[in-house]
């Protein structure tokens, strides 16, 4: 087991991940495959602990957004399925068919440079249709007629599957997921009548697949709620299926001293002691992802709701404690402390008026993980 | 020279590195010396690159927040002097002994915890007077001699220096500056009646150091300016020493459509366009540290300042286009591009109600890093 330096981390519980599967896997038809959706070192959480841990719990492939992150899981040694779901260079697309990565194709002229080139094995492809996220895909049945075509003139080209992504799955109000669904429909329509291979489909997000699993296709690429989170209130009061948040974030005490009356803390000495106070530091700041807009934020101390004053450093931050604690008295900035208290990542988001994917996202490299399997640890990364 | 595989990157100027420390250089009597300071990956900017360069350029020493830190640059040879400037487990101080790396003491507890090893080889520490930052260090000349005392009892340990750090020295408003640098003077004057041995002292950071040259002592910890930002708006204004960004990110353009009015944007179908518009994508998003709340901010193409519409997702962004543009267009988030115009981190940091101190360390490991010196490529670090 790796170690590390400092006391500061971040928990991972795999066993939540594998709960979150399952629980997935009971809302959706049996027929209904998952992708994992590890992209952005696995939304913060680590890619290679959770995409392993996911293809243990029953998910059939995984989806990154870059051909990096493919890369590094196949030189991980994991050889399930891998899909990228951004755009990948047509010089790198060998890279990729070498290593047996599925890439996402949209654009005529992507297709064009890739049919030049003299592959060396099969690249699978999934072509992306927009329906209404406006972000990457073809938007029309011309379009589609001219990729199938190119696809099918090819031989070392793989029609693998065809996908789209919902903007709005996770709102109270479906109209706008309804025009997607309904150009969905129109565009498989018109590949029913044109393509006769057999081509897998994929849609739905956390949200459409645990909304309307009957709705679903071949597949759904299951990303926030693997995690534990809902990918909204909205969602969230529905509660369609029952999750357990898989990430916690953890610190120390490191320094404690009572300050009189009159004394400032931190930069800027925007925060002055009103009588006489206790005040702990803590060694984890804003290059560890704990953004300066955190200020005033609470944490958790012996099962307490404690806040932080004066400004978030990079390294470190202060917090008004109730009374004197021992060196080494545990943090809790996300997560369980003892006692009822929790603070979620909804909370943390919440505060910073964002979602709650990014949070996780935003705990950086510097962040080591443990990762807890029934509540053992299991393993530990510390990138430094 | 490694490689990526991904259209985004940030570029770090080397020699913009250079030309800062011999400024600041230039501005301090010839006896002061510079500890570079490279902690958090020297600001997101890479902190084995930065300390060579930083070294090579005249600093004499590093400083890092965390053991973790100096120990990733020992072990990629790094002989220079290393200070961590954070809290060490007593535990883990035989390491940094064993690694000749100086440690920050300022706690008795500690130090007798760190008294009662049996250290393979001297440790050198760097006792931290708490002046009015509030962080971590001693606040009297009674917890002074407490410390002094500890460490002259033990012949493994040394002080190595004393030091302190300044909360306000770069506002306008120098009232609260005064109050630290008369108690920094008031604890000098103790330790020079009860401490015969040689001690460094380093007090300045930036702002301090390049202000109020005159007043340094030994030492002063160059931070934010060796990259080539001004510490706020009041030192960027009076500019004690001109200074050269080092930072820029780039991304290119990855697809590129014209959408027909009444189409929407991203999720939450937040943009609508309002009349026929060229819509251009991006693969950088949230996960990379552009975070959600740059929504609506500017980007550069072909020299025109081109606004992000529709949320930021965690991948990717998409941009109004004023017209037609081919895929692999460069877009440039910070920095320069071609004619006058540039975004600079500062007009990052103000878009985020935040300081420029933030900008770079919020830009992710998943972003590689090329390094150039006089505009030459010379490395490339892609953590993934
Ligand atoms: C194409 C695609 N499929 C599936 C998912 C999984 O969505 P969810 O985490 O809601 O289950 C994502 C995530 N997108 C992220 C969040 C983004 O692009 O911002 C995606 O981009
Ligand atoms: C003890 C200490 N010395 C020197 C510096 C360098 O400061 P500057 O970058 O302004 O030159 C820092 C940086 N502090 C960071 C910014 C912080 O703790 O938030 C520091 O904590």
């Amino acid at each position: 087991i790796e170690t590390f330096y400092r006391d500061s981390w971040a928990e991972v519980d795999l066993s939540a991940v594998d709960y979150n599967i399952k629980q997935l896997k009971g809302r959706l038809p049996e027929e209904v495959g998952i992708y994992a959706v590890v992209k952005a070192n696995a939304y913060g959480h680590g890619d290679l602990q959770i995409a392993k841990q996911a293809l243990e719990s029953g998910a059939k492939a995984l989806a990154v957004s870059l051909l990096d992150e493919a890369i590094k899981l196949r030189e991980a040694g994991i050889d399930a399925p891998i899909l990228v779901m951004g755009w990948v260079r047509p010089g790198d697309v060998e890279i990729a068919a070498r290593l047996d990565v599925s890439l996402t194709v949209f654009q005529k002229e992507w297709l064009e440079e890739v049919s030049r080139l003299d592959l060396p094995c099969t690249l699978k492809l999934h072509m992306k249709w927009d329906t209404g996220m406006g972000r990457i895909g073809i938007r029309s049945a011309e379009e589609m007629d001219i990729l199938l075509n190119g696809i099918s003139k090819n031989s070392m080209l793989e029609l693998e599957a065809v996908f789209t992504h919902f903007a709005t799955a996770d709102e109270e109000d479906l109209d706008y997921f309804q025009v997607q669904s309904d150009r969905l429909e129109q565009l498989l329509n018109h590949l029913k009548k044109v393509w006769k291979d057999p081509v897998q489909i994929h849609t739905g997000n956390s949200a459409a697949s645990m909304r309307f699993p009957e709705h679903m296709k071949h597949y759904v690429r299951f990303g926030i709620s693997m995690y534990g989170l809902y990918p909204s209130e909205v969602v969230k009061r529905e509660k369609p299926i029952d999750l357990h948040p898989s990430f916690s974030l953890k610190t120390r005490l490191i320094h404690v001293k009572k300050l009189a009356a009159g004394e400032f803390i931190s930069y800027g000495a925007t925060y002055e002691t009103q009588e006489e106070e206790w005040i702990g530091t803590v060694p984890l700041g804003y290059a560890d992802g704990w953004i300066r807009k955190l200020q005033g934020m609470e944490v958790l101390v012996d099962g307490k709701r404690l806040p932080i004053v004066g400004r978030i450093c990079m390294d470190q931050f202060m917090i008004r404690l109730d009374q004197e604690y021992p060196l080494g008295t545990m943090v809790t900035l996300i997560g369980k402390d003892k006692g009822q208290q929790e603070i979620s990542t909804d909370e943390v988001a919440d505060y910073l008026d964002t979602i709650n994917y990014e949070i996780p996202c935003m705990i950086s490299y510097r962040v080591p993980r443990i990762y807890l399997k029934n509540g053992q640890i299991v393993e530990v990364d510390n990138s430094l």
